[in-house]
């Protein structure tokens, strides 16, 4: 087992990444708790709840509540936020209650953003069960809702207690979701972890096996990625965007296709080689650099081809809500491990690699 | 005019109290935001912009978005959230706009809230339009929305960049609310301030007459006490407690009759006679004092009567969000300007003072 320390300005949490760790929950909530008597709820999915709940909850004295959320972008949204909250008055929740969050990315948002503003704000633990939301989402104190006009336009910075981010529960992810979710890791070794981004391009056929150790070390690489950035800068006001690397066009692709054709993890693939191929024109990266990142970006492919107008996606990566004051920010990357921010991307250049980008998605 | 300091360990930000200061928003907004180009939008009910809209607005270069919500309990809801987020997107609110919440406490808890999650967190003003929630409800940063199961159970800690209340916006108001708000600085000042509770009773018939002098000397003393309190104990978890004077009976009495008989600050004013007389009984007051808060509480009546059942408000009670695990917290008074958190009420002794409170409301 790995422990990845998180520390911002508001909180500090340990990330636990290691196999089995899921029977471990109980007694390490009851050292990091004390003896403090507190009702635990798990929002769980039914499938996850089927396949690990039992693991899970065999270790509480006392059993704890389960409250459920249906799979699928459609549930991520307030009227589920206020139903699960009137479930948990409904079976006593209080200010001392602990909540768990227990599944993927929407799971992990939902339960984080319940716990926010759950009579303001309770205490919550993540239990990330896909690769995606063990390397990324879990990890940051970002949690959210969606609006009918956008993703996460609703939400809270909030902290969890902790995270435990089992590999053997990766087990039962569907591969297409592993493969997905390991774009978040590429970004992280592109953007700051040159270490990481070498592992992913020697051992890309072991990490895509699904062996458990070699997950073990990238998933703790990327969290320890993500934990210096979020430590150094919290509110996104500055060194995190650089997290945003591929998201920019990888958001435009997900909305413009309805968020149906691509999971997150691969449309930010796609928007990794624009951001890559913006790089490239503008010569702030060598082209040996370029080609090594391009290559492994494409190994941990293939990425599902879509169609979509380039009008709907520049719409769409327009009313991006990272762009503040109307600034569009772009992010560059110079090199393995290095990457930067710029502020200067025109329309035309954005229309330009949107359009390459539609291209090699076509083919 | 007078400007108080809220310092907490998250936030500070002024309080201005005086008359017509409607007029010098966007001036003192100008000022404490610089020439950062902000998106103003304005969250308040039809009523108040129709009396007071274009004083407010006059002042501002870009006239501000103005958003509505219906006044009432009703529309304290989740999908009124989401559907103000909505059309704030649709307007081209981004992380860079600022909230102003004009109106009363129920537009000032929603568009705290608002603020709180839109984008994870956008910064709003409060300009408050009642006595109520002048003196109580805009200083201390609790936002929040109800559940059909209650008052408050979701919500935010967000504090306000400033408060400016505007004696003058009291003209309009009703006198029955002006009476009812002013149990919360008669609250003020039992539990902590006694030259307030002084004034208050001395020189109740200019205060009840709406004297904008005597009522600018109430709110900024009232405002001063609850910032101090605040800024010693911003969560609640200590002597903020004291500020609950008077409501858990007070909200048990408003839920046991659906929040239609009386208004928020009547409930309370019939909690704190409760209250009080707990503390009698108790012997933890001497019976002059007692007499004193008992003859101030009353001068600010009458208290309108109500009945409800003894089981009805007793559930009420114990389903009072501010009791952590179990434990039910109750404020006491031993004499003006002194109160003191207890654990130990049984269920008997708030039966008992419940059953009593019912005698007099009956009355």
């Amino acid at each position: 087992m790995r422990t990845i320390a998180v520390q911002t300005a508001s909180a500090s949490y340990p990330v636990f990444v290691g196999s089995g760790l899921l029977k471990t929950v109980p007694e390490k909530l009851r050292k990091q708790f004390g003896k403090e008597r507190q009702r635990v709820f798990v929002l769980t999915s039914p499938e996850i709840w089927s396949l690990w709940g039992e693991t899970l909850a065999a270790g509480f004295d006392e059993k704890p509540s389960v409250l459920f959320l249906p799979p699928g972008e459609t549930y991520k949204r307030m009227a589920q936020i206020e139903r699960l909250a009137t479930e948990m008055v409904d079976a006593g929740a209080d200010r001392s209650s602990l909540l768990i969050a227990f599944g993927g990315g929407i799971i992990g948002d939902m339960g984080g953003f319940l716990a926010a503003i759950y009579m303001r704000g309770i205490p919550y633990v993540q239990i990330p069960t896909t690769l995606l939301a063990q390397v990324d989402s879990s990890v940051g104190g970002k949690t959210g809702s969606n609006l009918a006009t956008g993703k996460n336009l609703i939400g809270s910075f909030h902290h969890p207690q902790a995270v435990f981010a089992d590999v053997s529960t990766l087990k039962t992810l569907p591969a297409r979701e592993l493969r997905a979710g390991l774009f978040e890791s590429v970004k992280a070794g592109i953007i700051r972890d040159a270490a990481l981004f070498r592992y992913l391009e020697k051992q890309s056929d072991l990490v895509l096996s699904g062996d458990e150790i070699a997950l073990q070390k990238v998933i703790a690489a990327s969290v320890a990625m993500k934990a210096e950035v979020v430590g150094i800068d919290e509110r996104e006001s500055g060194l995190r965007m650089i997290l945003n690397f591929g998201h920019t066009v990888g958001h435009a692709i997900e909305a413009a296709t309805g968020y149906k054709k691509l999971l997150h993890g691969e449309a930010v693939g796609w928007g990794m080689l624009a951001a890559l191929e913006l790089s490239r024109r503008r010569g702030v990266i060598a082209e040996k650099e370029a080609a090594r990142i391009e290559a492994v970006i494409r190994a941990y492919g293939p990425l599902p081809p879509f169609r979509a107008k380039v009008d709907a996606l520049m719409d769409a990566a327009g009313r991006d809500k990272k762009n503040k004051a109307g600034v569009r920010r772009f992010i560059l990357t110079e090199g393995v491990g290095q990457s930067i921010v710029v502020e200067d991307v025109t329309d035309a250049e954005l229309e330009s690699i949107i359009a390459w980008t539609l291209a090699e998605a076509k083919r």
